[in-house]
C-alpha cells in the first residue's frame, strides 16, 4: 500500500482508476491482517467501496460517522491514521477490531454491540442543534441490527423530530449467523440484476423509485432479518417512520454512493440510503461463504483454510445434550438471538428444526418470548452469550424471575474475550445474574459437569443460567472435577483459594508457583454460585480464605462470599481477586489477565505477601 | 353491583341493554375503589367495554389475553372472579393493581412493564402450536406501548413466522405523560367524527378499509406516540410487519368490537385490530384530564379532588435545581421516556422547552441518544424510574461507561414502590449501578445533598447516578444532615448502623427502640456509594457494626462493604439487613417493611440477639 494515498485528503484527489486500485490495496490489507491475527473479514471486504465514498463525501471532524457495530470499520481505520499500525488489529496493545475513540478521533464511540448506532447519532445530531455547530451525522449500520428494537426506538424519535440524520443501510443480506441458505443466495442475485441505481444514468434521472421487486418472491420468508430487508426493500417501512428513502443502490460503486450521499446532505431531513453490497467481496472464499468468513480465526490465504482448530467447546456439548434431553422429554426448545452457530446451537436446529427459534439480533423479545414458552408448558434453553445478554437484564428480572419460570439461559462466551475487546468480555454475568430473584447460577468445569448442571435445570422449576467460556479448559484437575457446588481441585495446608468456574486454572498454576516457595496453597472450584452451596465452609474454616473470579468485583463472587461469611459467622476471605472496575481491553487472554492481575504470578505474590502479613 | 353478572358465562348471556347497565357498574366500582386507594383510573375507565367484548368472544383458559403493563386490566379484575376482592385494590395483602399470576390463573403473568406482551403472547402461541393445544391468544396494548423497541422486536418475529396472534392496539391518544396537549384532543375528536368501522353496517359490509384520515392533520407530530399512532392509521406499518390490519374501530362499543375479534379468530395469522378509546370514559373529571386521572392517590369522587396532596419531591427540587444550572453553564440538557411528569422535569421543559427530550417509553434509546448528547459536547441529565432504568442495563455500560462519558442518571423511585408493588419497586438500583465501571452513584437524604450532588456530577467528568424515591424524608435529624459523603446522624456507643440513604429513617427508629432497653446504637447515613469515602472507616473501628439498605442484599451496599472492610483489613459488618432474594408485593411502605424484615422492630430485635451473641 502506498501510505501516501492512506488518509480523506489524498483520497479526494483519486481518480477512479486510483479509486479502482486502492480498493484493491484495502482488500489485499484487510486479507493480510485478518488472516494473520483474525478477525471480521467478510463485512469488511464488503464495506471497502461504501466506506472510501464515505470519506470522500464528507469531511472530518466536521462530519461524524459512526458504524454500528462497528466490526466492519477495518477501512474506516486504514484512512483515518491507523494504516501503519493495521497489523496489529486484534492484538494486545494493538488496534481494535471495533470502533474505539482512544484510538483515533475518527472513532467517536467504542462499539461492539448492535442496534445502538441511530440513538448514539441522534443524540450528536440534537448536541449540534443545541450548540449551533455545523456538519452532517451518518450512521451505518447492518440489515441485521435493524432487528433490534432500539434501532427502532431510534428511527422513531428522530423520523417524529425530523433530525436531519443519513442512516445508511448496508444490506448485505447476511448476519452473524445466516439461515436463510438459498432464498439469500437468490435475492442478492436479483438484487444485483435489476431494481438498483446502480448507474450515473439512474442518478440523474432524478432518484425516482425504481419498481419493486417482485412481490411474490418476498412472501416467503425465512428469518427476521430478511423479513425486515423486505420492509425497507418496499420502502413502508422508513416512510412511515417519516424519513426519506433511497436506494436500493450499489454499495461497490464509489461514485453513484457519492452522489447519493451528497444529494442526501442536501435534503438536510430525516434520510436512509439502501446500499446493496456483498460481504466477503472480492475474496472468493468470502465471497462463497460469508457465513464462516463473518469472524474467523488466523487463516491461509490461498485456500482459506483455518490455521488452528476449534477446540471442544461448551456449546458444542451442551448442544448434543439438549439434543438427547429432548428426545427423552419432548417439551424442550432452544431461542437464541442471531447466535445460532456461535453457541452451538445449530446443531440442535438440525435435530430439531420446529424446536429452535432464531429471532435476530433481539435479546430483549428472546428472553421474554422465551418466558412465553415456559408459561405454555415448554422448557426453553436461551442460548445468548453473556454480553449480549445484558440487552435483557429486565426481561430476565420481570419476565422471568418476576413469573418464577423455569427458563434455562446458556450464558455462552463468559469470562474475558480476548481479541474482541472490550464490548465482547463477558465479565458482568455474575453480578447482574446474581440479582435475579431465584435463579440458579452454575460455572461448570468440564462437559459432565455441564450436562448435569443442565439436567438439574431442566429437571428443576426455577429460572437457572449456566455459563461458560467457547473453550473447553484443559486441565486434568479442571477435567476429572466431578459434579457438586464446590470441589476441591488441590489440597492444600496453609490456605485456600475458592475459584469462580474455570478460572480455577490459573488458581492452580498460582499454587504451583506457591508450592516452589514453601507455601501449600489448596484450591477450590465453586461451580454453583447461587445458591451456594454448605460445602464451602468447611474448606475455609481453618485456612486463610482468598477468592479469585473472571469477574468485576461489584457483586461478584468474592463480595457474596464475603458478606455470607460474615452472616454465617464464618472466617472472611483475607482478599478477593476480581477484575478492576472497568473495561478490559483487548488482546490475548494471557496478557489480558496480567494486565488485570489475575495471572497466576500476580496472584501468587499477592497471597504470599498477605500471608506474610503484608497488605496489597 | 350484581355479583351474579361478573363472570364470563353469565356475561355472555346479557343483552345489549343489560351490558350498558354492567358497564357503568363496572366504572362506578372502578372509581370507588380507585378513590379509595389510589390506583390507575383513565385507563381502567377506556377499557371496560373492551374487556366486556374480548370475555364475551374469547373464552378462558382456553384463550389467553395478556394486557401489556397491565395497568388497564380492573374490569377484567372484576369479571374473573377477583369482583369480591375488588376494594382490597393495591392494599397490604390485596388485590395488585397489575395482572398477577398469583391472584388468578385468568393472568398468566405478573406485569407492570411495557411492551412485553407481545413477546410473551408469541411464545405462548409457540408452546400452543408445539404442544398441539388448540385455541387463541390475544395481546392488548396501548400506543404508547408502541413506542418501546420490544412491541418491534415481537411484531417482526410474530409477522415473519406467521404466528395466529390477535394485537388488540388501545389507542386512546394518551400515554403516562402525555405531551400532545391539543393536538391530542383534536385528534381524538376527529377520530370520533369518522373514519371508524363504528356501526353495524360498516361490519357487515365486509371490514372494508375506511378512507383515510386526511393525510395533512397528521404532518404535525409532536410527541413520539403520535407519531407511533399516524403509523398504524395510514396502515403502512403493520401491513409492512406482516400483520393483518383491522381498524380503526370504535374501542366502547361491544356488538361492533365482538364481531371484530371473532373475524381475527376465523383469519388465524398475525392480526392488529386497532380500537379507539377514551381515556377516562364515563368520568367526567379524568375525560376533561386523562392525565391528571392515569395513576392517582385517593380523590373525593365528586369534585374529581386528590385527598392527598403530595409532599415535596426530590423531582421537584431536581428540576428546580437543573434550572437554575442550565441558566448558568447553557450546555445542559433532560432526556426521559414518557416520565416527564412524574419525574418533575415538566418544569424544567417550561423553563428550557428546547432542553427536554422525552422519547416515550424508550429506556434504551434514551441512554444511549443521552451519551450521543454527552459525545456531542453537551451535559444531558436522563430521568427515570429506577425499575424502568432497568432496561438500559446494557446501554449504561456499553454507551456511557465503556465511553467515559458524563451522563447524570437521576434514578427515581429507588427502594420500595408501595402500591404499585411487584414490578415497580427499585429495588436492584445500587446492585444493577455498582456494576458500572467508573459511575459515581449518590443516595441524598434531603434537598441540600440532592443539588450538591447534581453539582457536584455536573462538574465532574464521569458517569454519575442519583437515586431517590418520590418524596423527601420527614426526619429532623436527616433534613438537617451536610453533604458529605457519610453522616452520622446519631451518636451511640454500644454499636453503629450503616444505612445506605434515606432507609436511615427506619435505621434512627431501631436506634430509638434499643435506647429503651438500654443499647446506645449509632446510626450513620452512607450518601455516597460509589466511590465509597474514607469516612466510613473510623465510624466502624471500635464498634460492631451493622448495615441497612432498601435494596436486594446480592451486589447491594452490604456486601460491597463487607468485601472493601475485609480488603482494608477493617471490621465487618455482624449483619446485613437488605431486602431478600425476592420480589415484595404491594402495599403500604410499612407493611412492605414489616414483611421484608426492615422495620425498626425486627432491626432493633436483630441487632439486640447479635450484640447478645446470638444468630440470626
Amino acid at each position: 500500500m502506498d501510505p501516501s494515498r492512506m488518509n480523506p485528503d489524498a483520497l479526494k484527489r483519486l481518480n477512479k482508476t486510483e479509486l479502482e486500485a486502492l480498493c484493491a490495496d484495502l482488500r489485499g490489507e484487510i486479507i493480510a491482517a485478518v488472516s494473520e491475527n483474525g478477525g471480521h473479514l467478510a463485512s469488511n471486504l464488503g464495506t471497502v467501496e461504501l466506506t472510501v465514498a464515505l470519506l470522500r463525501a464528507f469531511e472530518l471532524p466536521r462530519d461524524q460517522i459512526i458504524f454500528d457495530v462497528g466490526h466492519q470499520c477495518y477501512t474506516y481505520k486504514l484512512l483515518t491514521g491507523r494504516d501503519a499500525d493495521f497489523r496489529t488489529l486484534r492484538t494486545f496493545g494493538g488496534l481494535s477490531g471495533f470502533s474505539n475513540r482512544k484510538e483515533s478521533e475518527a472513532d467517536l464511540f467504542t462499539t461492539g454491540h448492535a442496534s445502538n448506532a441511530i440513538s448514539l447519532a441522534a443524540g450528536l445530531v440534537r448536541a449540534r442543534q443545541l450548540s449551533g455547530e455545523t456538519g452532517h451525522t451518518v450512521a451505518v449500520l447492518g440489515d441485521g441490527a435493524l432487528t433490534g428494537g432500539m434501532s427502532y426506538e431510534g428511527l422513531n424519535d428522530v423520523g417524529n423530530s425530523g433530525l436531519p440524520l443519513i442512516v445508511i443501510l448496508n444490506d448485505n443480506g447476511m448476519s452473524i449467523s445466516s439461515n436463510v441458505g438459498a432464498l439469500s443466495k437468490y435475492l442478492t442475485g436479483m438484487r444485483l440484476s435489476k431494481g438498483w441505481i446502480g448507474t450515473k444514468k439512474a442518478v440523474a434521472g432524478g432518484l425516482k423509485r425504481l419498481p419493486l421487486i417482485g412481490k411474490p418472491l418476498f412472501t416467503f420468508f425465512e428469518s427476521a432479518k430478511d423479513h425486515v430487508r423486505d420492509l425497507f426493500i418496499h420502502d413502508k417501512f422508513f416512510a412511515s417512520l417519516g424519513f426519506r428513502y433511497l436506494g436500493p443502490i450499489d454499495g461497490h460503486d464509489v461514485a453513484v454512493m457519492e452522489k447519493i450521499f451528497r444529494r442526501a446532505v442536501a435534503l438536510n431531513e430525516p434520510t436512509v440510503i439502501h446500499l446493496v453490497t456483498r460481504k466477503g467481496q472480492g475474496y472468493a472464499p468470502a465471497e462463497d461463504s460469508p457465513d464462516v468468513f463473518h469472524g474467523v480465526p488466523p487463516f491461509y490465504v490461498e485456500s482459506g483454510e483455518y490455521k488452528e482448530h476449534a477446540a471442544a467447546e461448551y456449546g458444542k456439548t451442551a448442544a448434543e445434550h439438549l439434543i438427547k434431553c429432548q428426545q427423552e422429554r419432548g417439551d424442550l426448545c432452544v431461542v437464541t438471538a442471531a447466535m445460532k452457530d456461535g453457541t452451538g446451537m445449530t446443531a440442535f436446529e438440525s435435530a430439531c428444526p420446529d424446536r429452535l427459534f432464531d429471532v435476530g439480533i433481539a435479546e430483549e423479545h428472546a428472553v421474554s418470548m422465551a418466558a412465553g414458552l415456559a408459561r405454555g408448558g415448554q422448557r426453553p434453553v436461551c442460548a445468548i452469550y453473556s454480553t449480549f445478554l445484558q440487552r435483557g437484564y429486565d426481561q430476565m428480572l420481570m419476565d422471568v424471575c418476576l413469573q418464577e419460570l423455569p427458563v434455562l439461559f446458556l450464558v455462552d462466551r463468559n469470562g474475558l474475550s480476548g481479541p474482541d475487546g472490550a464490548s465482547h468480555h463477558g465479565i458482568f454475568s455474575l453480578s447482574y445474574l446474581r440479582d435475579m430473584p431465584g435463579m440458579r447460577i452454575y460455572l461448570p468445569l468440564n462437559e459432565a459437569q455441564l450436562t448435569a448442571a443442565i439436567d438439574e435445570s431442566l429437571n428443576g422449576n426455577s429460572p437457572a443460567a449456566i455459563c461458560y467460556p467457547r473453550k473447553l479448559p484443559h486441565h486434568p484437575a479442571l477435567a476429572a472435577a466431578p459434579a457438586a457446588p464446590c470441589v476441591t481441585l488441590k489440597e492444600g495446608a496453609d490456605a485456600v483459594l475458592l475459584c469462580a468456574g474455570v478460572i480455577a486454572q490459573q488458581g492452580l498454576a498460582a499454587a504451583e508457583l506457591l508450592a516452589e516457595k514453601g507455601v501449600s496453597l489448596g484450591v477450590a472450584a465453586v461451580t454453583q454460585i447461587k445458591p451456594l452451596g454448605d460445602g464451602i465452609w468447611p474448606l475455609i474454616a481453618r485456612r486463610p480464605c482468598f477468592t479469585l473470579e473472571e469477574n468485576v468485583s461489584s457483586g461478584g463472587f468474592g463480595e457474596m462470599l464475603s458478606a455470607e461469611a460474615a452472616r454465617q459467622g464464618q472466617p472472611l476471605p483475607r482478599a478477593c481477586f476480581a477484575l478492576p472496575d472497568g473495561f478490559p481491553a483487548h488482546g490475548d487472554r494471557k496478557s489480558l489477565l496480567r494486565q488485570a492481575g489475575l495471572d497466576p504470578e500476580t496472584i501468587a505474590a499477592s497471597i504470599m505477601k498477605l500471608l506474610n502479613g503484608g497488605k496489597l
